[in-house]
Formats: structure tokens, C-alpha cells, sequence
């Protein structure tokens, strides 16, 4: 069984052919181009598409981009990036252009989509991806489908706050996750840090350019023994620990998988997060609780696409 | 259409005929005498049930108790103040000494199912429901069902944490909204304020006994225009809004049904609670938000049973 999955991204369109077993069949990037409008985006991700199924049998496409995604998973409210989008019924608008069934989801759940079909959600029946890049996303996976809540929306996980007194992120809410987590945040935390201890490597490296720190740089700074950049991702993890308890407590869904580039500093986050969990969450959902590392690379999002159009039309 | 209602309280098990139209029908309360024994106690509740069943046509019971509720809705695990039950399917045990079917479900989901079917909750097809009492408890409808979560334990509202900091409530997690709004913790966070302000009344009324102090007495003192009154009761209000905007943004339900002894305060808590929410909470999900009172009384725990009975059975 092959369908297609579109990644729209700000820079470029990624499509392809996926087989529900073999994964990517055939694949190809376009530039986006979003500043010739709509139309015009929407036109160039139809021709894409049609100049991959003629030689496959399709049963319908999917589709990621960002932004808040309606619950019958057809139309996008106010997608950043893509200018002139106030409220687009893109699967319509595709499924008009290409005659092939269309749904579109946002790229944080398209990411739970991917590993549910194809990277570590495909032994549970219920989980939580957490995506920890520029921001932190999540999508929520209850009895192998997507969670939506009452308008589409559910899963801002990013948003959850757990200090109420806390730093603001890029939202209105003050002291969530993503303040802390979300790479821009966490690279702001780190340099603070990094600027109070002049005698760390870190400081020398970066004391005229702590713009550029980025995550991967104290990950690999930890990696090689620095106390400081161990510190800092532990005192992370901590945090991620703790929105992770008020998940469970939540909804009592006891699996995480955990991607995104923050994720890979890998143990030195989830190792001090499971400390957290394990001394701060409720003992009757510690049964079966997990958090694992999730890597299916760059193309996460065309599987995660494609595992949309597997649920909604096969 | 008719069922039974049993609310299995530390003092009492009250159990009542609940028409799905007409409400209560019949009621008769019995103490519970836990200390007997468990056997005692499950032929004590069907002894009762099978009194009120004789003249009518019953499709089953329900029955609302403390402690964590299986998936399944038939066996309790260790339930406080019933000494003896560590893992008990009360469902069957209740079922074979009555003839009759019987689900189980725990206090503040019974609390939901009550609003669901007989109170503010009616209007609604998804809502969440927080019972503000000893503790904090919570209840989530989703399409008119209970959410339960994968293992049966969804909904512990109260744990969830809005300020990891923050202080310790009766389980191992901090800075919970159970740990400020609780009974205890609300009257102990009072009682701290009052001492710092020997000039206002309460001050006199309660210094010497700091004990006695309850929430109910911030809300007449308020209600008569003490300011330090209104104060402890808007930051109390505010904090649960910080909890809500939580509960929002993971599950995107935006119906909120508050009830319990606290919540007899009213907009003194609810108005600060808006304004924290119109304030914190993302844009997109404010679209239908709604927080609402609920009092359905001393027959509440009936009412909700009745309906776990309605929604099993019929």
C-alpha cells in the first residue's frame, strides 16, 4: 500500500512515495517559493505530487506544515511562514488539484504520526511525542490515533506550564516548557550560565559570540566531561521531567518518545528527567511508564505525512 | 428508565432508585462500619441495594468510592478508609450478591458523571470537572464519556504541578494545584497571611485557633468586604486559572465545571481565574472557553453513580 506525504516546509516542499512496509519509494524537493502566494504554492504542491504517482498506486496524500490544523484534518488556520494563509481548507484545495484524497496535519503531530508508523511508537498503543527543536511540539497518540480534544487543537505541550512565575517563551504563557526547553530558550539559559563561570572552556569559546551556542554544543562539551554543560542538561531534563508528570497525571498515558535536536543530547537530558519522574510522579503511574529517543531523521516528516494519509484512507 | 446510585463514603453508603428524568426517586443511608471487614461491607451495600430494588425496574448500579479505579470499571485499588480492600472487584462482588450489573468508578469521575447527567454538565459534549474539596479532584468528559486514560487513572487534576517550586500537597509532587487550593493548604496559606496583619479581623477571630479556620470563612469575611479575604482568595484563584490554561492547552477541551466546598467562594476565585486564563492562555483556544459552577448538592454522589449506571447499562 504507497501514499504520498508532502512536507511543507519555509524553505523547501519534500514529497514522496511511501510504502506502508518499505518506507520511502521515491522522493523530491522543490523549493517553497510561499512569497508567490498561495496559489501559487498550492499549484507547485500539486504538480509535485502528480509528478510522482503516475508510476504508483496512490491511495491518498498527506500533508504537514505549520500552524493549528482544524479537527477533520482539512483546513489551516494562520500558518507562520506562509503569508497570505488566514484560513486555507488545503486538503480541498490539493485533493481538488491532484483527484487523490487529501488530509493535512500539523507538523508536531505528523512527527507522533511518523514514529507511530514507522520509528518507535509502532510497539505502543498509546504515546506522547514530544519534538524538543526551535520550539517544543507534541502530538498525542491515544489507541493509535491522534488525539485532537474538542477543536483540533490538543497537544500544546509545549505551552504547559510548570512554573507560573517562570521565564516567558514565545507565547503569552509564562514558565512552560518551551521556555526552558525550546533551543533559542535553552541556549539563553546555558550562556547566563556560561557568562558566571569564565573559567570553563565554554566561556573562552563563546564569551565574544554566545549567539551561536547552540544545544549541540553542550551536548558535545558534556560528552567530553564539562561539568558546566552536564549541569545545564540536567537542570533541563529536570524540567522536561517535570511537564512529563503533569502529562501522565493528565491523561494517564505512560509512553513518551522523545525527538527533535535538543533530544539529541540524549541520556544527559532523559537521565536526570527520569530522576525527576521517578521521585515526583504518583506510584500508581509508574507501572509501564517509558521515555525513549526517537531518530528518524530527515525524513520524519514525509513518513509521519504519509502515515496520515495511511489512517484516514486505507 | 431507572438505575441505582451508591455513593460508598467513610461514614455512610447512602444508595438511592435514580430515574434518568425525575432524578432521585428513593434514598436510604446506612453507616458504613468499615472496620468489619470487607465481606461485611459488600453485604451490607447489596443487603441496601436489594431493599431499594423491589419496586422497581432496575438496569443496574453504579457506585462511586475513593481510591484508583481499573480501566475496565470493576476493581478498586487500595481505597483509603476501607481498611481490608488492597484490590477488590467490588463491580462483580456487588454484581453476584445482587443479581444485577455493577460498574465502579471513583469520586471525582462520579462527581463529572453527575454534571454530565444531571447538572450544568448536561449542555456540554466534552468538559472537564474540578471538584475544589479536601483535595482537588477532577473528572474529564470527552464526547460524553469518561476519559480514562490508558490504565483507568486519567484525570488526577489535582496533581498537576504549576510550579515545580512550589509547596508540597498530600502527594510526592510540588507546587500542585491540589497544594494551594486544597482545603487544608488553602486554610494554612490564609492563616500564614492573616498572622502578618494583626489589624484585620480575622485576625482577632482566628489567631488563637488557626486550626479552625476554613475556606468558607474567606468567603463570608469577603463577602463583607475584607480585603485580606478577598486577596488570599483571588491569588487561590488565580493559581487555578494557571491550572486550567494546563489542562486547555494538553487536551484542548475548553468546558470547565467547578464544584465543592471551596468553590462556594465563586467569582471571588473564578473572576481572578478569567482573568489569569484571558491573560496566559493562547489566543486560538479561548474560542467557547467557559468556567462554570456546579452545585449539585448533598445528592451529587447519587446522581453521578446513577449515571455511571445509565452510561454502562442502558
Amino acid at each position: 500500500m504507497k501514499a504520498i506525504g508532502v512536507d511543507l516546509g519555509g524553505t523547501n516542499i519534500k514529497a514522496a512515495v511511501v510504502d506502508d512496509k518499505q518506507g520511502i519509494v521515491e522522493q523530491v524537493t522543490t523549493p517553497t517559493r510561499a512569497s508567490l502566494g498561495k496559489d501559487f504554492l498550492l499549484d507547485r504542491i500539486a504538480e509535485t505530487v502528480t509528478g510522482l504517482v503516475k508510476n504508483h498506486e496512490i491511495i491518498g496524500i498527506g500533508l504537514g506544515l505549520p500552524g493549528m490544523v482544524s479537527k477533520d484534518q482539512t483546513t489551516v488556520k494562520n500558518p507562520p511562514n506562509l503569508p497570505g494563509w488566514k484560513e486555507v481548507n488545503a486538503a480541498e484545495e490539493i485533493s481538488t488539484r491532484t483527484n487523490l484524497p487529501c488530509k493535512v496535519e500539523n507538523d508536531a503531530n505528523i512527527a507522533a504520526l511518523g514514529s507511530l508508523h514507522f520509528g518507535v511508537g509502532q510497539q505502543f498503543e498509546s504515546f506522547i511525542m514530544i519534538t524538543l527543536g526551535t520550539g517544543v511540539g507534541g502530538g498525542i497518540i491515544y489507541d493509535r490515533k491522534l488525539f485532537k480534544g474538542t477543536q483540533g487543537m490538543a497537544g500544546e505541550l509545549g505551552h504547559v506550564i510548570i512554573d507560573y512565575h517562570g521565564p516567558l517563551s514565545n507565547s503569552v504563557t509564562r514558565g512552560t516548557v518551551e521556555a526552558y526547553l525550546g533551543q533559542r530558550f535553552l541556549s539563553r539559559f546555558a550562556s547566563d550560565l556560561i557568562s558566571q563561570n569564565p573559567s570553563n572552556p565554554l566561556y573562552e569559546q563563546f564569551a565574544d559570540n554566545f549567539d551561536e551556542l547552540e544545544p549541540l554544543d553542550l551536548t558535545n562539551a558534556a560528552n567530553e566531561g564539562n561539568d558546566l554543560a552536564i549541569e545545564i542538561l540536567a537542570k533541563s531534563g529536570q524540567r522536561l521531567g517535570y511537564a512529563i508528570i503533569n502529562y501522565v497525571h493528565m491523561m494517564d498515558i505512560r509512553k513518551f518518545v522523545v525527538g527533535g535536536g535538543v533530544a539529541k543530547a540524549g541520556d544527559l537530558l532523559f537521565e536526570p528527567a527520569r530522576e525527576i519522574i521517578d521521585k515526583h510522579m504518583m506510584e500508581p503511574f509508574k507501572e509501564g511508564f517509558e521515555l525513549v529517543y526517537e531518530d528518524l531523521g530527515n525524513e520524519s516528516a514525509l513518513l509521519g505525512a504519509s502515515g496520515l494519509a495511511f489512517d484516514s484512507f486505507s
